[in-house]
């Protein structure tokens, strides 16, 4: 059997135990070591391949299209620098648990550390970041090395979604000549080796003894308070607000716990409480017996500030797997188990007596509906940041996916999108906050055959504009509503803007960059909005069109600062007033 | 003390010791963990500031600067997927021996692995390709924290630039609040700590026994070989043509060698091997005694199969410092001696007699001038890719540095850019080959007060567009030649090219890109030029310009590969009818 046999034989049958065990689509950095990998998953007949040439917006589409539909995505890229781009999505995929295979190419052993041109040392280079990583061995067709490749290509898919997923990284050593031979007979296996393992995962559960303990500390007739940070599972909601109807408390409902929209019970779920818990005096007369966090800390920080006031309360927190997270530094009684049926369980064994104390729940809903009056009211002249995102909510598709840029983006939703019947996924790269990345993780998410509505700043535009070649190039039906306040919006709320000798230069950095250009470059739809009306038209169009839309909302970042303060003080007035 | 005195103190300190050893610019990526180096860099009045909102951008500007001055450039930002972001251009640096002073903002520890926002584990986080990694200390303003401070200053300065330079790598727990304070008094420090270490560097030389081991070997009236890859040590051109001079053999000299241009004898100096080396038959009549190599191994891949031609021939590398750079796999014997003072103990070593045959030499310099001949002969209607290189190589100014991308454009600057006696420094990112960062390097080399014509790929030009932002923003006087073939123009050389199937979509990967539309978003001065004549024209133009020039040639992959051809074709016929 000659080597281009072997090599054909040993991708092949790798692939397509990928394909076996579920993956479905890939994204191939253009590159010649990579040859092999990147031609026979385009051969594969139930692949989907994606060539983006930026590895850096490569690792953030499949990011994005992974996020989005919770299914591993593969990536492929040669040898050399290539693979240091996927860095900081695969960094992000870690902390925010989304699956992605990371296939690197590689020089074979003979050709390492001897100065071989486009040669790194490939080995773990993503250091902690990864959930496994394996050196592939080099390309055999023997039996007994047609089952290791599946092997370990099933496994990589199971690694990589098991528990918290996470990244996994496979370092490919590949030898020339690197052009497979496609006219051999069962390149995708024969029956003897035709799906190597099939892996199936179960959740983890608390004990009966351990729920009746926990039932003994909470539950109804207390001041408890369910907090529901970023989560994906879709179940989740349903199981949540059912328990907390019948346990009559409020539910503090993060825009990225998927409990702000879609068509479970909301009359418990509090999302205006980023606003009303700003105040100090406010704070104080919202003291809980318990919380019950689920998924990761919510975003605000108001929240936090809430939190860590109470120190004396009983937190638990609940990860459906393992992981720490929790910056309070409160006591906190850590549960591992499956979120969704530890809510069902709980609300199995709870015997609600006829009157259920709603006192405490109604001091909330009292407050939010207060905080909601105030953040949704008014129309200003020219469109504020707040208001972007109000009248975004009010005309993006059901069904839909909303994507949101870190930094003032997600805050903005955080205080601005309101619960609604419509069932949107709302996404955002919460695992370590960047702005890097935000077009190819939105544009990724499109590629799940989904319109897209992707949320963010001027910075973070500009900071992966090279994402945006993705959508021009496969006609992505992704609308991207721009808030271009010409700079770093986030640091006008900090402490830095009161330095203002280097301010501009070193943290305002505006860009005066046209992005009408920038939506030409890459022939995007293009509209400025000046008002909440005009975006809404102008989102409206945007939906019933193919392919990349952009719309720029111009603010200014001093302007943006007092509008959301004098909003916040509105609110503390009339909730202190009414109490 | 509180605790933004302390703070003041121990980052000012640190700032102040990297400047006294000779740090003169920073390039500072805008974050908020970061505020207290950033604002400290910019406060001080020795070190130079450049803003870049793109890390990975920032730094590749970083690179391109230190390889440019031979100085260690510091790049500040804040923690998270920012850090991440350097990945890249780390590797770079590491391979290509360029010294950078990574300095990462990260949370304090009492925040780490909890959760906390941005906050991810950047303990070793570049992994192999640093050559020292510290974590710093919390701030603290004693004497002894001071001396500490000052010391890890020095030291990382001192060992980015000793030996092979690399990259250093110091991370930095910062705690709220971040805002320094620079009414306090003396915070570049007292007298009792200013300045806390002063280092110098010898370099290795054999020993004379050495040399006369070596001497007995090689030298002259053999059939002996210098050949000069990739170095930067300016002193060298004059030390090894002298010593050829003195021994009559040829010099093969690699574009990246600094010996095609500049004012040293350049009699014995072979600039156009590339080409005529591509022949079987001709490598056969050029069988050397031995091969003496400076620097890297070269660009050209004809030269390496010269030289695994000629597993007999005894091969010495000479290494400045250590590394084993041969990927030829003949026996090789290392010498880590400085190449510069090596050369001038032979020569003074050498006892010449009177007729030292030049028979070797003259069929080298007769292929020489063949293979020149029909390299630079005629002129396309269209230009032609190398028709750009030698259109360049005729009106780059004196004293400039030109900056070349990867894949095609070091290839054609190898063929085509032949000795002059002009001193250009030609610089290009060999460590990893990479076509990322190329536009941010040649910007960040332009940071140093100089002309700088940037010659690269479209594809090289789309990866790191974000690059030009500092162009634009720091009026730097850059002059890009962009070579735009639409797409990856190197993989119509290789056996890819045979499989047409998949090689558009997965090679060729045309974009269809404006440049034009490029130029306009970062307000270049653009021109499309379609001949020789109007290439020579625009860069003569954009030599008077200030700021950015964007000149544009457009080629066709598939008449470059066959243009190339037809060339070697020509030298192969001519030196074989002559021999």
């Amino acid at each position: 059997m000659d080597y281009t046999e072997k090599l054909t034989r040993y991708v092949a049958n790798f692939v397509d135990e990928l394909a076996k065990s579920g993956v479905t689509d890939v994204v191939v950095s253009p590159g010649s070591r990579s040859t092999p990998l990147a031609l026979v998953f385009t051969e594969h007949p139930s692949i989907k391949e994606w060539i983006i040439v930026d590895e850096r917006s490569a690792a953030f589409f499949a990011l994005g299209l992974a996020k989005k539909s919770n299914r591993a995505v593969a990536i492929v890229c040669t040898s050399g620098t290539a693979a240091a781009n996927y860095y900081p999505a695969i960094v992000e995929a870690h902390y925010s648990r989304v699956p992605l295979l990371v296939l690197t190419a590689d020089r074979p052993h003979e050709l390492r550390h001897i100065g071989a041109p486009q040669t790194i040392e490939q080995i773990k280079m993503y250091g902690d970041y990864t959930k496994w990583f394996h050196e592939m061995a080099m390309p055999e067709a023997s039996d007994k090395m047609l089952h290791y490749v599946r092997n370990k290509a099933s496994h990589a898919k199971h690694v990589a979604e098991e528990g918290n997923p996470g990244v996994v990284h496979l370092n490919f050593p590949l030898r020339e000549p690197l052009t497979p031979n496609f006219s051999l007979d069962a390149i995708w296996g024969t029956k003897s080796y035709t799906r190597q393992n099939i892996m199936q995962e179960g959740t983890k559960q608390l004990a009966p003894n351990q729920l009746q303990i926990l039932l003994e500390e909470v539950g109804p007739n207390k001041k408890g308070l369910f907090v529901c940070g970023p989560q994906a599972d879709a179940e989740f909601a349903d199981a949540v607000t059912s328990l907390a109807g019948k346990w009559g408390i409020p539910v503090v409902a993060d825009p990225l716990s998927q409990l702000r929209t879609g068509q479970h019970h909301k009359d418990n779920v509090i999302d205006g409480y980023d606003a009303f818990l700003r105040e100090a005096e406010i704070r104080q007369e919202l003291k809980p017996d318990y919380i019950i966090r689920f998924g990761a800390m919510p975003v605000s920080k108001s929240y936090l500030f809430y939190v860590m006031e109470n120190v004396e309360t009983q937190q638990y927190v609940i990860e459906p797997n393992e992981g720490i997270r929790d910056h309070s530094s409160n006591q906190t009684t850590f549960l591992f188990a499956d979120p969704t049926t530890l809510c069902q369980q709980l609300e199995q064994m709870t015997v609600v007596d006829q009157d259920v104390s709603t006192a405490w729940l109604k001091t909330w809903q009292e407050m939010n509906q207060i905080a909601k009056h105030y953040l949704l009211e008014g129309v200003e002249e020219q469109i504020t940041e707040g208001e972007a995102v109000r009248g975004l909510a009010e005309v993006i598709p059901d069904g839909s996916t909303l994507y949101v840029g870190n930094s003032m983006a997600i805050r903005d939703v955080d205080t601005f999108y309101m619960t609604s019947p419509k069932t949107i996924n709302i996404l955002a790269n919460r695992g370590a906050n960047g702005i890097d990345g935000m077009v190819s993780s939105g544009v990724g998410a499109s590629a799940d055959n989904e319109r897209v509505t992707l949320l963010l700043g001027d910075l973070s535009l500009f900071h992966d504009m090279n994402g945006l070649f993705a959508a021009k190039h496969y006609k992505l039906p992704i609308t991207i509503v721009l808030i271009n306040n010409n700079g770093g919006g986030i640091f006008s709320f900090l402490p830095q803007a009161k330095d203002k000798r280097h301010f501009e230069a070193l943290f305002g950095t505006p860009m005066d960059l046209s992005f009408e250009q920038v939506a030409k470059l890459y022939e995007a739809n293009y509209n400025h909005v000046k008002t909440e009306e005009q975006l809404k038209a102008a989102l409206y169009e945007s939906y019933q069109l193919d392919g990349l839309s952009i719309i720029e909302v111009k603010t200014d970042r001093e302007q943006n600062v007092q509008w959301h303060q004098a909003k916040w003080q509105l609110i503390k007035e009339a909730i202190l007033k009414d109490g």
